[in-house]
């Protein structure tokens, strides 16, 4: 089993670090340490709130004493480029039989220092963002798939569409639905191992990756949960968001919300349009989804992670009278409606056959 | 002035070379030839039915003696490749002191062999598909604009968004409306000189990349004419359309429709879903654009060069009845309506300042 050395240096906190993070929440068993200097000698735990006694390091070379297999990049360097340092300890890294995966948007492989350096030692670099070669464009050949197909879409970026599809695989497998999930971004891809960063790929592109992700992340399941990426009315990323609803043909949706955000982008201080209300997006993923292939929003995801846990259950209540559908905060309610909701609108596709 | 030499060898035809024809027809006079071993002796308008007396040649050599300034790839080569005689041909023209003009997905030049002999010979390689650095992610900055933004979407690809949107420039201009058109694909930039082969962009950017051609066509322009790409339920390509939509935040729209195809993808022999009635792309455009910006569909363009005259008079009174909007194909019955229908919706639009 893979041992990952996650590198945070500098940011690693609950609302700075969302590539470490997930990892963390869903492979926990696999991360050996967290590198970030500022929080050195405290554990996972201390600084997240989750994530056990984990401890984060100060070097790299506590780091490597734990025996990592794997450096995963972890955060996203201020300005983009890789500092000096942690070029340094990814050589050091590579050097002690470390393979690095990064989702960044400059490549490792690009940096002929680390190229070398991974060459001489027999190690991979795994830039996750560089497109696969020789993708499709995308003829709606996902729906013909055997596995139902389930597509998070959301209100905005950022509101929690990854974390609430891998709260639902654990109950769907165990409840005897063999169920995988299709990542279309670098967080996703590190947990699973595979997948395409969908954003990352020329633009015609886009539906052909999540066409092949699709057919792929289908093999020998019941149900594929495809990643979800942006939101249809996003102005910067909309594109991205159509391409994934096209190329997937999704037989059922997860609509997901950030039960307290009230414009898109400001999570990130951008304030651009105020998120209209849920009915509008069930209508327009619903009626924008079937131009290819027909397809209805099953079930409300919402992200409440900054409420009471009276207004969060207050919150749930009011998405599920507004659009008539299950809604729950996966991560904090539990999945279970929306693993009800898979199933049954599962089991109505084939009683239709 | 630019004096071309397309070349199009294999492949000069009505229905064959789109980018080398679309040249020809809006930018006549700096057309010197055309290379094309199969058509040589011919002239341009015994080939295409239009384009005049301009020869077709049969080599380099009789090209060169007609002084180009620029050789235009005007086809693609079959299997993607820059065959070996064409790199001689464009090592050749090169010397002769020629710029190189390409939209290919492979770029000339990481053809090591042309980048060097382009740099002995002091003259550039112009990828209109390579995507420009540093573009910004969309925020819907283009409504801002001082100019009156018209984007052409259609019901598929190659329908005629670039060639509906060229036929109305001429006339806005004489009509005392200064208006630029903005280019989004390969052939409009070798027309125009400038703009971004949006489909070629890296998804994140494919708004982005829309946005910063729309504020720049915008400047010093009373219309800004944003040429379309794909279609809004296109399988493969819909992505590339919804970016360009949200990033453009167009006023005002013009669908456009090959009045006799019946499926998208048909004009490749891929029937992927049949063409639904043109209100129910009126409605989609309108209200999936309104999400980032109003906006609404003033006229529709048919391209009919398959039909009769009769049927192709039939085709736009029956569109126009449908959508209750002014239809005419521009190419053939010239483009005064859609003029019309643009000039009144920016009289609306300034009215309600």
């Amino acid at each position: 089993m893979s041992r990952f050395l996650i590198l945070a240096d500098g940011d690693f906190g609950p609302m700075t670090s969302k590539t470490a993070n997930s990892v963390i929440r869903y492979r926990p068993d696999q991360v050996v340490a967290v590198l970030d200097r500022a929080r050195a000698g405290k554990t996972v735990e201390e600084v997240l709130g989750f994530g056990g006694d984990t401890p984060v390091v100060g070097s790299m070379t506590e780091a490597l004493a734990l025996r990592p297999t794997e450096v995963l990049i972890g955060i996203a360097p201020q300005g983009g480029r890789l500092p000096e340092e942690w070029r340094n300890w990814l050589a050091e890294a590579l050097d002690a039989g470390c393979d690095l995966w990064s989702g960044l948007h400059t490549f490792l492989a690009d940096d002929p220092m680390l190229a070398e350096r991974a060459r001489a030692a027999g190690r991979k670099l795994r830039d996750l963002r560089r497109p696969p070669a020789n993708l499709p464009i995308a003829s709606g050949a996902a729906k013909a798939t055997e596995a139902f197909r389930v597509l998070a879409v959301g209100t905005d970026c950022n509101v929690g569409k990854m974390t609430a599809q891998l709260q639902l695989v654990d109950e769907l497998n165990q409840r005897g639905v063999r169920t995988r999930f299709a990542a279309t971004g670098q967080t996703g891809i590190m947990i699973e191992g595979w997948g395409i960063a969908v954003d990352a790929v020329v633009a015609d592109f886009i539906a052909g990756a999540a066409e092949q992700l699709t057919l792929q992340g289908a093999e020998g399941a019941d149900v594929v949960l495809v990643e979800g990426q942006g939101s249809i009315n996003h102005p910067g990323y909309s594109g991205v968001t159509l391409g994934l609803l096209h190329g997937s043909c999704p037989d059922a949706m997860i609509l997901c919300h950030q039960a307290s955000r009230q414009y898109i982008g400001d999570y990130r201080k951008a304030s651009w349009l105020r998120i209209p209300p849920l009915t509008d997006y069930v209508r327009w993923y619903e009626e924008i989804g079937a131009m290819v292939h027909p397809t209805r929003v099953v079930g409300i995801a919402l992200n409440t992670y900054d409420l009471s846990e009276d207004d969060a259950r207050a919150a749930c209540a009011r998405a599920s009278e507004e659009t008539g559908l299950p809604a729950t905060d996966p991560v904090r309610f539990g999945g279970t409606a929306l693993v009800d909701a898979v199933i049954q609108a599962r089991e109505q596709r084939l009683a239709l056959r």
